[in-house]
């Protein structure tokens, strides 16, 4: 980078460079796991040098944090896409659920934030708070649009915004994981299908009045 | 243990040597993980030698596989208990959920089997098929349950067992993860109850007819 380096971080260039950085972690993260990534893999995958990667990320700790918050990031943002018309909608949660089936990694390497959390949750790593809080920002997009899809009258009274909110990023969860370890897309499929149909339940068996 | 070392797994004591060592293995990997765990750890725990967990167990993959075999054993042993009643009725399943959701380590540890799974699926170790077959013989126990249902009237013929087993698996394994991660057992407990509520669902509105 050139310059003073504690200032690096400052310019565009050290902000480009600890971006790559990021970016190429998170990929040997999702492809070869926390354990399985290591500093020299890391340097060689982002074309920068030992005391740069020093000087962005000082530990492990510091790497992984970075990772997280960028893996929750790319979901949050796939999430506020278009694609998926403000999850309030059945047609909404069937799309949601097959962009995650279409994801041609999800059999090999599970969910890119939810591999990486079950990963090291036990491990020396202070994370958990993070990862928990990140977890709830997931969950909270599922419940404010099953919210809006009571509010609307999409779902009866009795629909549970909160529990069916944990029931779909659940069924996200362990069906992910079950496919990764059964190469095979055919559990996720399965629990992501009943869940949603399980929302679907709530819906009111008379149309709701146009208002 | 005394006598041919080579001999000794074949003797009533060098399976019990044997056995001891996997036991504190399974506590130490479900506490601190299989990266958290060393050799040396496993023998203050156990009180066996180095040499003896050498001969027993060569390297950390066949550790690993006895701790998965050992674990996938105790899990169906338990869903074989008579406490589960067999599996077949709404009741038994909400009784299976209760028994994992009043199960105090769950949301320290997680699954016994799920959070191991995880934490080295995309590792070195080769264990995969092991896993997936083992995962395959947890919803194989669920999925014969849910068909006696069918069989019996219990649930309607639309009802897909292989398809609710799904659900029910990765609403377990997914829902640990959650609880794991924020400390709090309202994930898994939202999940299961969501789960098993839409394998009620599929009751007959009317009583089958008694045969």
């Amino acid at each position: 980078m050139g310059g003073n380096r504690a200032d690096a971080k400052f310019t565009a260039k050290g902000l480009a460079a600890r971006a790559r950085i990021i970016e190429h972690a998170a990929e040997l993260i999702y492809t070869q796991g926390v354990h399985g990534t290591s500093n020299e893999a890391l340097r060689k995958a982002s074309g920068v040098s030992g005391s740069q990667l020093t000087h962005y990320f000082p530990d492990k700790e510091s790497l992984v944090l970075a990772v997280i918050e960028w893996q929750t990031q790319n979901i949050l943002t796939a999430h506020a896409g278009s694609s998926f018309a403000g999850f309030d909608t059945i047609g909404a949660l069937r799309e949601w659920a097959a962009f995650f089936l279409t994801h041609e990694r999800v059999c090999q390497e599970g969910c890119t934030l939810g591999s990486l959390a079950a990963e090291i949750v036990k491990g020396d790593l202070d994370v958990r708070d993070r990862l928990a809080a990140d977890f709830d920002r997931w969950k909270d997009v599922l419940r404010a649009g099953l919210d809006r899809m009571r509010e609307h009258g999409r779902l009866r009274g009795d629909a549970d915004p909160a529990r069916l909110a944990n029931l779909l990023l659940a069924a996200m969860q362990g069906g992910m994981l079950l496919a990764q370890i059964a190469h095979d897309v055919t559990p996720l499929r399965d629990a992501l299908t009943a869940a949603i149909d399980h929302v679907q339940s709530f819906e009111p068996t008379q149309a709701p009045p146009s208002a």
